[in-house]
């Protein structure tokens, strides 16, 4: 393996090809196969974002992939940020479609239609949907696996309320379920971000998106949750009767993390120079067990690695023997490099004592473990690999946000990686201008402002035009 | 509610609507929007398949939704039976892309040529890999939602092996997973046929179906496992090098259970006058608990109602409290409707006694139950209901194949409903014009011969030409 701090890129190419994750040689540009290896995890991923959606009163649907033309073009602003990028169905077989369908690049069009006919009361409301699904979007960026391809995999909620309040109170849930979901549970911490008005979501009042790091120090998007505000339930007839007898217009809210995105996150956060390191719970396979056979014991030794398996198994982890007629210290390297968070080592000595080596992923030393407590130390390895993946990455993260008040400081910095904290003159329209200048100067990218707490300048000037700083913006490159 | 036996087909649209399992207002052609109340139970669907399959050593993958036209056009059979359904895509944004991509009608073009690419050596068979996807097909048959649309949600496992055997092994595993989840735990019962060859899969050597009946008689088609044979290798280039250092071409199956219309069948099934009745595994709300408030002790048995949800969600049950302002009477019918396993009743005697009422959906009697037998007692009724529905759906599908040996005769037992066997002529391909006869004359449509028995005509005549019978095969109306 290539070394990760040095060179990040290279890591990153050779362990999605080296671990079996992706494979980019489908002859469709843009356009990936995800291989069992991450599937296996993103299934897992999945499912604990999805518990966490309906722990919190969502509810899964499966809308179309195909939505015709005529809604797209319904909100002005969708319909600049979302067409360009749209792959068209126009014909099927050999006929001719009467109207053009977009492949979804995003639900709101396809879902807030029904969502009109679904809707009455108020005792309809909330109505919180979400549906786990691939969305297609033809980028021009560069794509790159998982970070950012032309097919990638998320979930999207979008939920109704009867009120602002009640919309903005699902944002800050939405923060929460990230915080809960990829920092506590898949270890990668992140800062959510008022984003700047020329940098929303097309047809949202306000997007708040969650900024992560990769090891490179250049940030990549997580989920974002986007205040819509009623322009989507003006424009798809999203009413209720309120209290009174009176139709008023819904607020919504959309939510989207992109499930293959957050696994590119976690692969990069965790990983070293040997490869991938997987939080046990998303691990495909969690202890592996490696025989060492040496002179005519390999029976008892493959008997006994099959009577562990069993065992193991019934308390509901994922194991597999290596039964390959590699060399142990082959298999050894080769499953660190898939991330697998225990090893087993089964040889003569061990069968004999029912005393077993067994190694963590990520720990230095090896332990000794007897074959009776084998189930409770790996619960405690699971334990310790999952707060040390955490406090490493936590301690890295929040050492990589630094300030600047010079444009030329701000230059320097931003090339170390990282985000740096600048006065600026305002998120508003106005300031898109300063923001381009940074851009084009120091490829820097305006993140927005912190959402968890109010920073407010005092005699700082903008660190472009010099004008009053009305806010601290956070710039760093971007994926 | 329709009664379902004598009008099955409105029961059918009148269920779907009224339990909020779709919706088929979705302004494109043939596809539908799934509502949650199904959804919920078709990704308990998904689970249960997806572990039957890894249980047997296939590991999921996710290959992309569009696939080059030329890709296609390399297997001619294939290219008969798909091209004419296809969506084709042509234009991202506003730019013709140089090649037409087709979305998926079904994956052997998408995924083997990169089979191609990761099968060298002997050891890396066999390979057995499923995806879960929708995939579309812009039918030309009436669309009926669930049974027939033009997007649908199946689980498509492709497998190679090294020899026939081992391909033919895997038809049975394919038969058998079927048996286990769709009769076993879905309670549908099915039988398998070997397809007339005029009527397999589009580039497979044989093709393996298995046959349910809905309640009207008619049959649906459930999963069907493909002998591909070695037609897909040869032209993808699947190729591995054997013991002796020659290089092989695979052989190949693929098996594709789709969930939505398995969905359809479990609930005309099972379902009744009332509603619908789920399998306790597949019910998206297991227990409701049902308030019965009388004067003034409104809050004390929402507390307990609150409580019990509690203790019983701490055993793995899904449990709702329908608190709306609604009559109780309103409250059985609407959850009788849904498919609601069992009901908990709570009133004031109930409050007082620590004693409930508790009734399961489809059995004639309520029972008392004391709060510390409750999660035994629903563990009891969900057992009975499973064994209910299986030996109620059993018996009555048994009853359903008859036979006849004139033509007049199985044109009056078709009418009937189920299936006629029926001495034929040949499932080769010289059959075909005696079934086109009985298609034209009766709608009957031959199914193929039984896979689990070897049933050889003695001295009888086709039905049809009165040649030689080779076979006795099954005829039904179909879906």
């Amino acid at each position: 393996m290539k070394a990760k701090k040095s060179n990040f890129s290279e890591w990153y190419t050779e362990i999605t090809k080296e671990a079996e994750l992706c494979d980019l040689r489908y002859n469709v540009k843009g356009f990936v196969v995800f291989r069992p290896w991450s599937v296996q995890s993103m299934k897992k991923m999945y499912d604990i974002y999805e518990s966490e959606l309906e722990a919190h009163g969502h509810q899964p649907a499966w809308f179309p992939a195909l939505i015709p033309e005529s809604n797209f073009l319904k909100e002005g602003e969708h319909v600049k940020g979302f067409v360009p990028e749209v792959f068209w169905v126009e014909r099927a077989g050999s006929d001719a479609l009467e109207e053009k369908l977009a492949m979804r690049p995003t639900s709101e069009t396809a879902m807030y239609q029904m969502y009109s006919l679904w809707i009455q009361g108020a005792s309809d409301l909330p109505l919180k949907i979400y549906q786990s699904c691939q969305v297609w979007r033809c980028e021009t960026k560069a794509t790159r696996p998982f970070i950012r391809s032309r097919e990638f995999y998320w979930i999207e909620a979008h939920d109704c309320f009867a009120t602002k309040e009640g919309a903005m109170a699902q944002v800050h849930e939405d923060m929460g379920m990230a915080e809960t979901v990829i920092h506590m549970q898949f270890g990668v911490p992140f800062i959510f971000f008022r984003r700047p008005q020329w940098d929303k979501f097309p047809g949202a009042d306000d997007t708040y998106a969650a900024d992560c790091l990769m090891p490179d120090g250049k940030v990549l998007q997580l989920p974002s949750t986007h205040m819509l505000g009623q322009n989507f339930a003006k424009v798809f007839d999203v009413k209720y009767l309120d209290g009174t007898g009176t139709s008023q217009y819904v607020w919504q809210t959309c939510y989207g993390p992109a499930i293959s995105r957050i696994y590119a996150a976690i692969i990069s956060q965790h990983g070293d120079d040997k490869g991938l390191i997987m939080p046990f719970a998303l691990a495909p396979t969690q202890v592996v067990i490696v025989p060492i056979v040496k002179g005519g014991n390999e029976k008892e030794i493959e008997q006994k690695c099959n009577e562990l398996k069993k065992t193991l198994s019934n308390s509901g982890l994922r194991i597999h023997c290596d039964f390959t007629p590699n060399t142990p210290g082959f298999k050894f390297n080769q499953w660190e490099m898939k991330g697998v968070p225990v090893r087993i080592e089964i040889g003569a000595r061990e069968l004999e004592s029912s005393e077993y080596v067994v190694a963590r992923r990520g720990a230095k030393e090896k332990s000794k473990v007897k074959e009776k407590d084998l189930a409770n130390a790996i619960a405690k390895m699971a334990g310790e690999l999952q707060s040390d993946i955490i406090s490493i990455a936590d301690k890295w993260f929040s050492g990589m946000t630094h300030s600047a008040s010079t444009l030329s400081d701000l230059e320097k910095k931003i090339k170390e990686g990282g985000f740096v904290r600048v006065p600026f003159c305002s998120t508003e329209m106005d300031g898109e201008k300063c923001a381009e200048a940074i851009k084009e100067k120091m490829s820097g990218n305006v993140r927005g402002t912190r959402f968890d707490k109010h920073e407010k300048p005092k005699d700082e000037k903008c660190v472009v035009c010099g004008q009053k700083a009305e806010e601290f913006v956070y710039v760093a490159r971007q994926y």
